[in-house]
This record gives structure tokens, sequence and C-alpha cells, in this order.
């Protein structure tokens, strides 16, 4: 089977297309036709060698993919031959609390950036009726941490959303689905009138409005939007305190944004807000976001979809190309 | 002021028309002008002499009210004059777990079927912006009634309705701004058309299907609803368990049907099931929920109005006249 | 290896001992050297032939083990060889919402009443340090159940338990370690010492007090337990409705008293009640009750451990011995 | 009667001592005849002139009060003459969510450092049965901070407190009520016993061990705790984000180490840690508390308790002596 590996972390250079044997499932796994895998930002860092878990070398890259299961282990009962699936960040991580997890996609193990890869069959879940392989395989990383990011929002609730990326674009669209009303920010004036047509009540450009929010609460009668899906981190913190709502919560899913901005302690105490960190989520969380997506029909927004062989050209086109939701490639 | 008292419950011949000094409000209250009052099935058993804990001799009927504030006594900042708000049903519960109110309207203490009325500000709330006087006075019973009984309801549940009565049809209303998917049972196959307008995914005829929830199951792929409305009570709970999903809830909010069907443990047990008996809500639920309306510009379904001086037409109809929706007089 | 078969089910004589070779793990499994199984109420049913799910011929009974790892499968890594481990009831439920499950020891599978066992490394969670194999085995049913039925207690609560089964006596426990004051009943004034020395504040004897609702009223100011743990089902639903708090909550965990008493609908809908049937619980949640026995070293109450050979005399002391707490089987 | 007023913001010179006419209750008013206040960091602010929002001149301050209830005004039913009493710091936040308050003691209007006072009755909460006057005027700001502070923890879970301050001390000692195992940091070798005798397992010495956090993770098993109360805000902040477990909360409850440390924006995120502002509570979470407080016999610790003519030098003995504890006025 063709699959790639990164042999060296640094630049796409490190990156090859060879050649592996088919594997095949032992008890208790499964094999699986992988369809489409998905890149998210931690794959550029590992790519990139930014990541401060670096990869091992030789690693498949990719922790988001969907596929079709081709064959079952002994005592397989979770699925059967032509089941679509899609994959789950962490692994092990079912249900309950989070813990740190010794094994992850695209670093210590192999990630999905290959023909066929042989999982246990607890790694996986089934995918939505509703959407396709390129659809589905957007679901894990960015779907999820959305969806874990707005736990708790409900129908009287202002969420703001930053910019066009995978996460921010879902937050959208599920903030919408909880009976939410979405605010947004951008940088560029041509993205306005897509995060109008996905569901935004307004869009603030942050470039022409540098104290955004001042017209983010001009925006919500003083108040100010209820939970921030704020992807900036150390460059965005200050500003998502400065705007939220009085006992509302920032929830951090990012650091797209490395200069860190000072931080301001009294604003964070006096508004009461709450800063909470985003680790994706657990299997359970997943299943919930696959019966809200079947539920609703909710397809994500994809920029755009690349061959197996155009691999190199997606990780080109994510880095540089300044996509407006996932980049997706067909396996 | 124009006044109604029941003076011997039994028939609506002990509701009579009356005059009465218009009040004056003292340190903490303030006086509503009244501008509409809605009709509730407590009402109805408290005029007919069929409430366990009957009305005191010679009290203003109804509990649901909307109005406008026409002077404030000393010391209130909650209220201006001029300001529009409602009732809560339970004038001191403010928060924080229920328990059992000594002073309810229309049987301890007056209620609000009369021109002006004093009471303190802090039983009050502010009316949705979005909503008529004859809207508003529908949320203190009807509408909160049915948000609690929808509490924990998510975008990927379905919820089960029972008929065209007020907690039913808000039950609809909200349950499809939560992000759910609503069933409704009817036993008039006129009214399944407006069950569907109003966001009903199916409608189930309960009359030509006594065994609904096989119906109902079906139409769930087998699963059942995640939440049953319950307004049958005695009568309907013991098919309501039959029809919930595992691990579901059937949230009882009335006690409509008194005839008891025997009650099926065993069902209950296997599905895993929860019984939730529901109290309305207190005074920060009724402000979640005007957030909500306010939100979404919801409008509940009344099915008449009638001015103050034909109240009594207004409960011959409620009696009678299988409303669908709310019944309400406009003072 | 030695072990038991239930070969036909109706009375213990179907329960045979036996020779089976030792079984070896695949990928994925590891292999347990069972320390010691308990038994429970669903273990006497499936024996005696009563139960509504009957046992398949020739499986090995019990779904209460602990033991030891003695071999890993292949990529194993939850575990290594040595580790002191339990059973979890539900092999596959990890987290989330519960779910109807194919595979249940000891009626679809094999369950733990033989000396070693293959199973799926997932499906096992880390015994207590602080437990011996006799205690930990206590856990995944009767700990987990009460666990489970004392969902939201607090420190200010009164939670009322029945009886002295192995159920009753954890909820007491673990009850008493969230901060909460318990009440105990009993049939048996042998019994009120015990049920004090665990930390009962008052125990009430059922038997001389068959309005024991009303004494319970008495001893909590009127107002009657927040949390009743009712294990009698169709036989006590109806009293522990009558006793619980305006607010309160009946967790059912059993059905021990099949004699169905007439259901009080008014008395569960004025005191706006709710009836929770309890499913044992989760892998993630037996977790939590693991790291909570290691915090309190909690020791369970054992009434009698049997020889592995002697273990149809276990059944026999269960069955009729009347025993305080778990009746266990060291193997 | 006597009272004190803040005539001059800046030094305890600005306190005065005086006289006013004892006041009298209007409709929905009590007269509460005071019986202890208790001081805390934010009066020392308004004293001091410090506080951002300060005080009016003339204002009485200190906003936690015990009393006795000596006149009921028209209409009042919550309380008799003879009730015992206290405050609750927002005077109209009876449950909900929390909204900038426009009325506070001891700045907006008048606290209670005085002999009388008449308030809504709804402003009021009863005072435990099992606690003094005295100790009963602690709950209301450091006994409900600390509450809110620990919402959620559970008896497998390690909290960690902070020097021996009012809430620091409340949150151990509830802590305990919760299960929950509590490790404590003092900078006085001469607090160790007292923190252990209160019932912490670990104490701390953070002047001694500048890296507390390290020390903190290896007394829990390298994990660190779940909870931190953290009362130093800027000056702490960085090192509790450094000491709590991955997936655990800091609370932060106070700013008493001005100079900020830097924000390791990095740690917080990937040990996925959430911060929580806390703003005391509402009346309702206050009467929960109560209740809490009644059924475990809490005692607070007091440091001192002053008679109401000396209440200067509660003043300038909070300021300067260091208390382990309340401080506490007798009226």
């Amino acid at each position: 089977m063709r699959c790639y590996r990164l042999e060296k972390a640094g630049s796409l250079d490190g990156l090859v297309q060879g050649e592996a044997p088919k594997p095949a499932p032992r008890a208790g796994e499964v094999l699986v036709r992988v369809r489409a895998t998905v890149l998210n930002f931690r794959d550029r860092m590992l790519v990139l060698g930014q990541h401060p878990l670096p990869a091992r070398s030789g690693v498949a890259p990719l922790s988001d993919a969907s596929g079709e299961i081709e064959a079952v282990g002994d005592g397989v009962t979770r699925f059967a031959v032509g089941d679509r699936v899609i994959s789950s960040f962490f692994p092990t991580w079912f249900g309950g609390p989070p813990s740190p997890t010794p094994e992850r996609y695209g670093s210590d193990v192999d990630g999905w950036l290959l023909e066929y890869r042989v999982v246990a069959a607890d790694a996986l879940v089934h995918a939505p009726r509703s959407m396709t392989f390129e659809e589905a395989a957007t679901l894990p990383v960015a779907g999820l941490t959305a969806w874990s990011a707005l736990a708790g929002v409900g129908p009287s609730d202002t969420v703001l959303v930053q910019g066009t990326g995978g996460v921010s674009l879902f937050a959208l669209q599920l903030a919408r689905i909880l009976g939410a009303c979405v605010l947004a920010t951008t940088s560029r004036a041509a993205n306005i009138g897509r995060l109008k047509e996905l569901g935004a009540e307004a869009v603030v450009d942050y470039v022409a409005n540098p104290d955004w929010p001042v017209v983010v609460r001009e925006l919500t009668a003083g108040r100010g939007p209820d939970r921030i899906v704020d992807v900036g981190g150390p460059g965005t913190l200050a500003k998502s305190i400065n705007a939220v709502a009085h006992g509302g919560q920032v929830a951090i899913v990012g650091a797209l944004a490395h200069t860190p901005a000072p931080f301001d302690f009294w604003s964070m105490f006096t508004r009461q807000a709450t800063l909470r960190c985003i680790s994706i989520g657990s299997r359970a969380d997943l299943e919930a976001l696959v019966r809200v997506v079947d539920a609703h029909s909710l397809h994500p927004v994809i920029d755009r979809i690349f061959p197996f062989d155009d691999a190199k050209a997606a990780f080109t086109h994510y880095f540089e190309g300044a996509p407006v939701g996932k980049v997706v490639i067909r396996h």
C-alpha cells in the first residue's frame, strides 16, 4: 500500500511517499481502508518541527481520518465489514476525566496518511450517515474541539468566534444549532459574507477595529458575549477577557497568535470570567457530536480537497493558502 | 376598579364581577395596571371546586398576568413607572431548590383578574420585549412549565409532546429552539397540520393508535424519545414509560387524564427511565425563559382573546371549547 | 483449570464444577488469575431460573471479580503482569450515556467463577490499593450501584438506605463520605447496632413500624430524606415516595420486594419527586469510585468468605443465610 | 443608636463613631438588632481608599453581619421577631446568574457597623442554629466565597488552600466536609500545627520552598491538586497554574498579592486548566451553606473578638496583626 512518512521534521521535504505492506487485524482490531484525512494546526507544527512534543522519525502523519472497515479481527462486535468510521483523537480516552495520553497519532504512533491502517476497534466511532467521507474526517479534531468549547451554551447565549479556521467555523455552525446568537471576527473583508451566510449575526473586522472588544460590546447591548471561542491564545486572550460578558467564559482552544499581549488580571476578576482550556474530547463526546451532526445534517466548510498523491500540495495550501475551512486529502 | 372574585367554588356561578378601591403601593411594592391574564388547568380546578387545596372565598382568580408598572413604592429600584412586567407563579421562590409555598395567587391571596394589583417588586419579572401583553401573560405557568420540563434537552434529542394544550405547544416550540427533534400526539386529526407547522417532525393520532408507544418507537428507529413531556399523569404515565428511550426521562407536568392505568415497574426499571415531576419554576428560571423568548422572537399559540368584561365566557370556552393553545383575557 | 458452569438453571443442582484448559490472551487481551468473586441478586435469579433474560447453558456464573494480571496480549499498554484488577459489569460501556448491552457475564458469556479468564484489557479497572482481593471484588456491582444512586448527594442532604444488603451498606458508607446524614431501615432489631456503627444517625425497624415514612419524616424535622436508595422496587416504591422530601429523589436500584403496592401518583406529583432507575454504571464511573475508595480507605462489609471449592455453599448461604453485607468466594 | 461612619477614606482617622436615630421598618422591611460584624479585605481597601469603587462619604462600613429581628414591617412573612439572621453580600442577588450590582454595603449604601439597621426582609438569611452570632457573621463573605470556590469538589479530589486568611480556613474545613484531601501553604511555620489540626493532610512553607508547586506535586504522586483556591491573584496565579492537576481548576477568590508574576500560558494550556473567578455567591448559595454548616456543626476560626466601642482597634488588628481566621466585632 502507499503511505507517507515524516522522515525528518523541519520542512515539507521531510515528508516522503513510500510503500508498505498492507497490515492485517489481530483480535480486537480492525483493518480500515482510509478514505480521507484532514490537516490540523498540530500537524503543521509537527511537520515543521515546531511542536513541543516532536514526532518520532518515520511515522505517518495526520490524526483526522475517515474510512471503511475492510476486515475485523477475532472478537470484534463493535463494527462489521463495510461500516463507515472516523478516528478519535485520543485512541484510549473513552469517557470520564481527561488524562495525559501516551500514544498520539502522527507523533508517537503512525497517523492516517496511508491507504490502510489497523487499529483497535475501540479507537473508532461510527461516521455520521449524513456526511461524505471527506466531511466526516473533519470531525475528530476541529469538530469535537468546537463542540467541547460550546459545552453549556444555550439558546439565550451569544457566542463569539474568531476567524475562518476549521474550529471557528464549526463553532459558528454548532452554536447556531444550540440556539445561540453568533458574532464573528475576521481580518479579511472578503470573508464577511461567508460568515454571515453560515449564520453569524454580525462580523467585526478586527484589523479595521483593533479595539474589537468595544465593538462587540456595542453589538450586545453593552453586555459582551457569554462565550468566546478563543483560537489565538497568548495573542488574543487579553482582548477576549476584555470582551466577555460578566460571568462569561473564554474557551481557549488554540494558540495561533504567539505574541503574548499583557494579561489583564483585574478585567478577568471584576467580570468574574472563567478561562477554560479545551482538550478536544473523549470518544463519548465524539459520539455525541456525531448524533448532533446526523440530527441536523450539518455539513462542514471544506476549503479544498486534494488527491492522495498530492498530499504535499495539501500541506502547502494549508500552510500558505489562508484556507477558509478544512483542507482534506481524499485517499 | 373592576375586579372578579370567586365567592363560592363549584361552578362558574360562583365567580362574580364587582368593584374595589384602587390600591396604592407601600415600600418595596409596585402598582401594576394589569393588561392580560391567562387561564390554566389549576384555575379550572379552583373554580369548579376540584382542587385539593381550595380557594379562600372572595379571592380574585388567575395566576398568569402581564401589565404595566403604574406606580412604585419607596425604595423600589427593580422597576420604573411604565415598565412592562409579568407575574411569577411562586411570588417568593427566587432561585435555588423548591419548597412548599404558603401564598398562592387565586387561592391563598388575590390573583390577577382585576384592573390593578399591588405586589412586591421582587415578585415580578420584566416582560420580553418581543411579546405583546397577551402573549407575555402566557409565560409564567405554561411557558415556564414547558421550559423546566425540557431542562437538559439538547440538539441530538427527540422530544415527545402530548396534545395541543398550552404546555405541550410551548414544549414543542422550545424543544425546536433547543435543537431537538419533536414528535407529537393528538386525538384530533384536525390538529395534525398545526402541530407540523409549529415544527413537529411527525404527529401520531393516539385514538386511532391506542398503542402509540409502538408507533413512536418506529418513528425513532426503535429507540424511543429521549424526553417525554407527560401532561396526562395517572392516565398516560404507563404508556409514556413504555415509549421512552433507554436512559430517557418522562417529565410529568400535569394530570389531565385521571383514570389511572396500571403502572409497569419492570418497563421503567429495565429501560432505566427517570420520572421527574415538574413544579413550574423559580423567578430565575422565568428570567432565563424571557431571555430565550426575546433571543428567538418566540410567539405562543393563543386560541382566543376575550375582553375583561367577558371573562366568564373565557372560562366557559376554556372548559368546553377544546382550545388549541392559550385562552387569554385582555384587561 | 478448575471452573464452575451453570448447566441447567432452576436450582443449585444445575451448577457443576469441572475442568477446562487454561486460556491464553490474544492481542488486546489479558489473562487474569481470578482471586475473588462475589454474589449478587442477579446471580441468584440466573441460577434459580428466575431472570427474565436467562443464562445460556454452560456459562460460568458471576459478574463481580478481582484478580491479578498473569499475562498480557500484544499491544496491551493499560496493564502489566502483576497488576491487581477488578471487572466492570458492562465490559464495553466505558463512559457516556448507557445503552442496552449485548454481552453480559454469567448469562451471554462466561462469568468469573473459574480460575483464569481471558478478557479484553479495556474491560478491566485497576483495583484500589487499599483493598484486599476479597474486598475489591465487591465493587463492580454493589459498590458502583450505590455510588451511582448517590450521584448529586451533598453534605446537607439526608439519605435513607433500606436493609443490610450489599448495595444498602455501600450506600450508607459512601453517603457518609459525601458528608450526608444517613437513616436506615431494617426488619431485624439485631442489625440496628451494626448500622449505627457504620454511621447511620438513626435506624427504623420497618416491621415494628409499618408506616415507617411517618417515623422517617419525624426524624427529619418533617422534611423527609432528600435521597432514598430504594432496593425493594414494586414492594417499597409507594412508601419511598411517601417518605421522600419535597423535591427529593428516589433512586431505584433493585426489586427485592415483588408484591406490588399501589403507586400513589399524587403523592409523587405534589412533592415534586424524581424517580431514577439505576443501571450500575460505566467504567469511568467505576474508576471514580476506586479513587474515592482509596482516598478514604473504605472497607466494605463482608458477611462471609468461602473457598473456591465450596462455591455452592456460598450460594446456599447467600440464598438462605440472610447475610449482612457481601458473600465472597476466594479463588 | 451608636454607629460608625467612614467620613473620609484614606486612613482609620476617617472612621468616626457617632449617633443616629433608631430606624423603623416599612412594608417588606425588618429592623435588625445587629449582634456581630466581621472584617474583610474589601473593607480594608475601602477604609484605606484603595478600592477601585470608593465608598460614598458618610456610609457605615462592613458587609458581614448577624443579628436578631426586632421588628417586622407590613407584609413580612419570611421572618418573625426574635429570628436570628445574617446578611447576604448581594442584597438582591437571590439566585440564577450573577450580574453587576448597584448597591453594595459599606460603599453605595450603609453597611452594618451600627446598632440597628433596617433592610428588606428578602436581603437576609436565617442564621445557622449551630453558630453563635459571632460565628454566623463570618459566613456571608468568607464562608460563601470558600463554598463557591469548592463547587464540584468531591471525595476523591485534592484541594490546595493558601495561607490562614478567613476564606482559606473555611475552604480547608468545607473541603474536608466534602470528603476531599486538603493541602495548605503558609509563610509561617507557627501556623503549620493549626492547619493540620483543622484537617490539612500536609502543609508547605512557601517561603522556605519558593518553588512550592514542585513540593505539592510530589505530595500528590506527581498529579497536583484538582482544585486550588487562589487568594493571591496576580502574585500567585502563575504558580497555582504550574501546580494544578491535568484538567484541574484554579478558583480565584482574591488578589492579596499584587505584584504580578508572569503568566505561563503554555502551562495552563497543556495541563488543560480552568481558571474561574469567584463572586461570593447568591442568597440561594448562602442558604445552601447554612444547611451544610448546621448539618456538620461547623465552627469557623475566629482570631479575636472586639467590643463595638473598640471597632477601630479591630481594624488596626486586622490591618497589622496577621490574624489567623476572622476578626469580629461584637455589637
